[in-house]
């Protein structure tokens, strides 16, 4: 991180994504507070951070909406309701949503929609693998995958998901033609990809310092 | 093959499997015959093989049984009345039924048992891919490779079917660890791979001379 | 194909893509002939098409130069100098000369060379797989993958070739970062896909009329 | 583990391995000593664990013939001389040592030598792939693999290496045949795996109770 005032509030301090973030920034002069205690007078954060749960939604954004600081958002699982909301509040402060934050993940993404468009009477499979314990199925990438596809060409596109022991998380996207299949893959090795990309979304945030608007990772990553 | 009098009729003669069988025996002194054109006279053939439908199974039976000679048969979706009477037939003549006569997806039943049985407390997921136009869902190997894992431990394994393109047929099971993970996969690259495994059978049949019993393509392959 | 009038004189008539050019064109009003048998009045071919050896290229050459025709050319495991040559030739003539025709190879490369772009920092590896029998190791398309990676972000990239059994042909490209991995793989499930890319390069320098210059699949696809 | 009164001192305690076999242990009653500090006085340890280094061989082997203690040993890389002497000290103490201690690799192992039996007209190929920072190449693993395929049928077996990132170890052996392949691949998700199987293995040596010998992991997994 380049900024050595930086303070963040993280929402999902103690969660999975809350605790690699920290890990991250161990040994470097940003500070890290817990949403849960400073309702109000952390004062002064330069970044919001969420990565908690849907539940929590409600008094994450009021609390965004009096720091008027900008946020950067990762939970899953937002009803469309919240989806709006969120919305209105990018119209007056900058958020940076996405549903995976990883590098590798958005890369895909954008590779799945080009050859999508160069293959379009190719039949078209996602596939998705994560670890036993994972909730939503199928993931939310996976979802946003499917989108993007679709954005470029309509057909069916399935998703299959597999559940299994400590699967850090896969996603791929199968193109089968008659003669010949492309297939693009992506895997986790550790989580901590998600925590740096989440590190990037902050320090894009702060050095291009847009006043307001909905982005996402693909937006940092073109930078 | 290796006996040079040897006489087939083959149930299924003008489909996929009946015209790659056909192929691989052109050229050898083997004599094929289509049922459709010998009801009764085509006179002492050496073995019956059926890779035809489900449909057709009642007037195959009732001619292997007057023929009085072994069976290879591979036609899949048999109700299990037709199973029944599949089991009945076997008592007085020798059969040989399978769902898949590739010799690498029989090896991938027995080494995913042995896996099964050594990672009880993994997820066990099934894979299978084919191409657009396969009817069955999942594959008839992939309920099959389900019940020999099931036999040797019970669990929940769920099976996932891509279908797309021409894709010649796949069948993986994935043994899910928290901290590893063992696949095991078949690809077919050619279909005569199977006419290849019939003809196996075929051989099995001739040489060994069972009298009577239903046999699958293990048992062939163990000899 | 579209044209009615279409002559192709094909190099490599009796090859395994000649054969096959030859398999998607019957039944069509394309009339096809063996540059063996017509030294100079097989007359006002449209199209020269070469797939047959290094071996051969200097006769080839001499023979498309007379007949002053649009040439199509896959063969692979030219010299520098007949390289040289052939953009020579070019130069009064429009060449299309790929190393691989097909549609997902050439999308493959184009997808490849974005990713590196993207993940400069991590360690890039070309894997391709091909049947026993295959000559040049590593293949043709591999080094091709290579240069185009190559000249977006100087590294090194080292190919591992896999030999064995009838492998249609297998090209992946596996981007290795520290805590994910990206891999875009294409595979090859039936020769004839090569033969289709052929003749919509055909295609593409009959509708497209340049008069000369050195074209490659990706003009062709882009087109 | 079991038994309450374990006492395990390990070589190469400050180690990757070292570190991962003393986080698995936290919490438990057994005592764990670091080798470099207990020069003799450590008393009556129940296992010596060896994850160290093969320049540390002499000094490891002459504590544990002192120690008259059994052996678990991890550490590759050892010369034929160091392996002679190995085997020597196994005729008075007993030894587990493997060059893979992950139940996988192990399970792995012994099903590629079965495919390998019955598929003996199939190209055979090992794929590794490790974290750039690896350094020797192949993988230990890999040539054990071979040498246990060899030992079943020899013929030819390239091994191919990837290099690159966080890879946290993958081993695959592809049978090719001319219409099908079969392939059977292991990954590791954390390394931690091979902590585990560690465990396993003295636990084995404390229940088992062999007076001496020379054993693997193949004779842990199989009790």
């Amino acid at each position: 991180m380049v900024n050595t005032d930086l303070h963040l509030i993280i929402s999902g301090f103690g969660g999975k994504m809350g605790k690699c973030i920290r890990a991250l920034l161990e040994g470097t002069p940003t500070h890290v507070y817990d949403a849960h205690h400073c309702v109000g007078d952390c004062l002064r954060p330069l970044v919001w951070v969420d990565f908690s749960s849907s539940d929590a939604f409600d008094q994450m954004l009021e609390n965004v909406r009096r720091a008027q600081c900008p946020l950067v958002m990762g939970t899953t699982g937002l009803s469309k309701a919240q989806m709006r909301q969120l919305v209105q509040l990018s119209k007056g402060q900058v958020v940076v949503y996405d549903s995976n934050f990883s590098v590798g993940a958005n890369i895909l993404k954008k590779l799945a929609y080009q050859a999508g468009m160069a293959l379009k009477d190719f039949s078209v499979t996602i596939f998705e693998a994560h670890h036993g314990t994972k909730k939503d199925q199928p993931s939310g990438t996976a979802k946003s995958l499917r989108q993007v596809l679709l954005s470029g060409q309509p057909r069916q596109i399935p998703i299959l998901s597999l559940r299994g022991g400590g699967i850090r998380g896969e996603h791929a996207v199968i193109f089968s033609g008659m003669d010949e299949i492309l297939s693009l893959k992506h895997e986790v090795l550790d989580r901590k990809v998600f925590a740096q990309g989440a590190l990037y979304a902050i320090e894009w945030i702060i050095q291009k310092k847009p006043s307001h608007g909905l982005y996402n990772m693909q937006d940092v990553l073109e930078a």
